[in-house]
């Protein structure tokens, strides 16, 4: 299988615009959030994932369904019809009908039997609704390996929940790579969080069975400002994480009481749009509606520095027609996730076992 | 000679962007309307055929003519020029002359003889006018086969005529199905026109002299809201037709006094824009300002359905980079259309010998 | 070296968007003006030039330094990231820093040396600041072969200088022509200057040494409105210049009180854009001020139509996918400045020996 074009209902789709060396990989074998459960209605739905347009709707029993948004007659967009007592979706051009697997189960006006229904079928996509989220696996027709990432402490009612969601003008990679990316914080998110004189820290990069990779750091200090810092207590503990085929998560504990786990899970819309689901889950020894607000306030003002940063980042590539990246042992988690989503692109395993990494830096 | 691209003044021009499988035919043998005698007046007239730029003016005499809209000295566009009172078009950067076909009378400056004028020739194209419209053929330098299509009634007193313009972004040959499918007018255009309980009636289709294709509805019903159904009547008489290169046509008969002929003159601008002159002539044994009143508000109503739906045809098939088109039996006039038109451009004659056929469907 | 693509740094930029046979030369060997020196204050700017995106910025002691616009570690554009008191451009993303040479000289957070320096340089493009500009070398990492254009007349005090800048829609090529273009002056400009009945002039074409071309035009009359026409002095004397790579000249001498030079210093910013930095000096034996009003307000006519004119026929050659030229023996300055350009271009010595060249025609 390729990743400059892939082959859905046994055609070949174009593949999206992108040209020269950018970061991308198109990882079909995983789940992606299409929508909220929230935003999926009564009507069908346009969504578009990895590039491929797609028409969401609730079938038989409100249960979400994804078919390819084409319908096979005259390719008008499914998305654009309407979906039938019967839990059809039905095309808004000549009426055809199709359940949540794609089969058309009517064509207004033929008579007889449906003779050649293969040729009318749509392809599908596996479809879950869980936490809140819609989730669609990224290749048509096929039997998903696995089930949805599932989000830590969302149900746990001890956490605020704060969400968000945002649209990076960035590749997936670049998405991931700002997430999870410790130096840039200090620099471009100056007095928000970080700051002061920085001191040496060091971290520790391991793989995570089932196609993860973590960074943990050692020797860091209280970030200021979110509690009185202790010198009696232990450090901070902190961990980046990257989960296959997009999810990004971080995690912060102090001692017993305070916690917070910020899981962003990313939905390559096209190769240089990226929509990211926010999901900040956060314990503290304060009132609810204090850290609620606290909260909140910091992760927009931090989310649209990034957005703002990636969208500047990624103009500048597509003036050059592409990327050139040096990067230094700082580096950490980017390169090693590209890695991972190209392997896991062409249909490899990814090595759990490669050995752990350590390096020092200033923080 | 190729659909990819056609020479013109002994130069390729570049093809329009149309890539992948779009039902796209470009037939340069035929005529083409460029605008409404309305339009153009004393000014040069910038209009695209077959995505080829025109300079249209009224030359010697007032008689249309059309340059390719390119002055071969610096390229400037010659519709930004003027027409001189000798019939001249002159260029609006150097002040170059050129009169209708093409041959270039004056450049300003230069001195003693026009010794290679023919370095100097501007591309022409055939013009004619008639019944209001502004007609050009769509090979350049090159002698008419026919004259431009007769619009039946148009000039018939006892007609009704109902005049519209309509750009469609669609392709030429999604313009002429969206005009004689009947199948989708039950469901986009429910409760304009058909509707109700479908019955089953039978159409047979066949070839008409001279490249032109015919289907026939046997025993279809009184369209409502017309005129008032009459049992003893004898059922409605409905033909629809296409005419190479681009004209629609759809005909309603219903006993010796009611007549509808609505007769669509489609302009190919580019491979995805088609401008559509819509002429709707129509006897009833109604007052005229009643007929007009109702069928000019009906009109709009469909079109206007119409361009939406070919819009989002459109847009969904560039997504996909291309058409990949599941027909039925119902499809009647599409893919016959696309078979001639393909058969033109290539220069073949068409087939006036296929054999009838005939179709049962539920409308 | 080829005209499709250049490399910078070891790389194979994208070429710009140019296809087809448009008069474009990229003529990296020589000077352009990126900006005005009162333009470039205390923050980066980014400029293009020759398709190639630039910061511009004050590096150490003020002097203004160029580098490719691209920090090497993420690609985020370096014009958009801050100058440091030490003179150092800083990237607004990981704050990486570079020094005017493009040497990184701080990764913030990495410990011990910069052992990899050299893959962290930028490329780095010669600058310098004379009469007013802020000018560089079109290739990266390389010793100019000369100084800027220096300016004639800009720095007399009996001389009263109008400056302009506009932005031409066009190719350099067609933007130098239209400077040096006379024929055009009389239809595009009617009015404005030249008109009348025309009378015969000669023109005589030469090359100038280092790279120019010199057409001087013989038994010119007087320009209107300018001066009384006095028969009893000598006929106007006037030349038009150009010296490579972008600078066009144009010089009226009226006796020895009236003089008049405009230099037109050409960037071009990529294919099809090209800025106009405009300096017309006049010395007239007329007050200063009612100089300074009346050619100014001319000035700005005269550009405005040719800037019209320029983006008109670009338009033009677009839509055709290409340039398709006539000329005549009145184009005397066009065909020929781009036979130079592209020699320059490929890094031949241009032929200063060529034959002069003599025309008549009315004028």
């Amino acid at each position: 299988m390729s990743a400059e074009a892939e082959r859905i209902g046994g055609e070949r789709l174009a593949p999206p615009i992108t040209k020269g060396h950018f970061s991308v990989a198109r990882v079909l074998d995983g789940w992606y959030v299409a929508c909220r459960s929230s935003e999926l209605g009564e009507k069908p739905r346009a969504v578009t994932v990895l590039g491929t347009p797609l028409a969401l709707f609730r079938g038989a029993g409100g249960r979400p369904a994804a078919l390819l948004d084409r319908c096979p007659h005259r390719n008008f967009p499914l998305s654009r019809g309407r979906v039938l007592a019967t839990g059809a979706l039905q095309c808004g051009y000549h009426g055809w009908q199709f359940d949540g697997q794609g089969a058309c189960g009517r064509v207004p006006g033929l008579i007889g039997e449906m003779a050649d229904a293969v040729a009318r079928r749509v392809p599908a996509f596996a479809a879950r609704e869980a936490q809140g989220f819609v989730w669609v696996w990224g290749r048509a027709d096929a039997e998903p390996a696995d089930e949805p990432f599932h989000i830590p402490c969302i149900d746990d009612s001890r956490y605020v929940a704060v969400q968000r969601t945002f649209d990076f003008e960035c590749t997936l990679h670049a998405a991931l790579e700002n997430a999870l990316d410790v130096p840039h914080t200090a620099f471009l998110h100056r007095g928000r969080f970080r700051g002061g004189d920085p001191s040496e820290i060091e971290a520790v990069r391991r793989r995570l069975p089932g196609g993860g990779l973590e960074v943990e750091y050692l020797g860091e200090r209280r970030r200021p400002g979110e509690a009185k810092p202790r010198l009696d207590r232990p450090p901070v503990e902190h961990w980046d994480r990257f989960f296959l085929p997009s999810v990004a998560q971080v995690e912060y504990k102090d001692g017993k009481r305070s916690h917070l786990v910020a899981t962003i899970l990313h939905t390559p819309v096209s190769d240089l749009l990226t929509r990211a689901y926010f999901v900040q889950c956060i314990r503290l020894p304060l009132p609810k509606w204090l850290v609620r607000s606290y909260v909140a306030r910091k992760v927009d003002q931090v989310l649209r520095q990034d957005r703002d940063a990636l969208r500047t980042q990624t103009e500048g590539i597509r003036r050059f027609g592409g990327e050139r990246y040096a990067s230094t042992e700082l580096d950490l988690m980017g390169p090693e996730i590209l890695r991972m989503l190209k392997q896991s692109e062409r249909g490899l395993a990814v090595d759990e076992a490669a050995p752990e990494r350590r390096v020092k830096f200033l923080a």
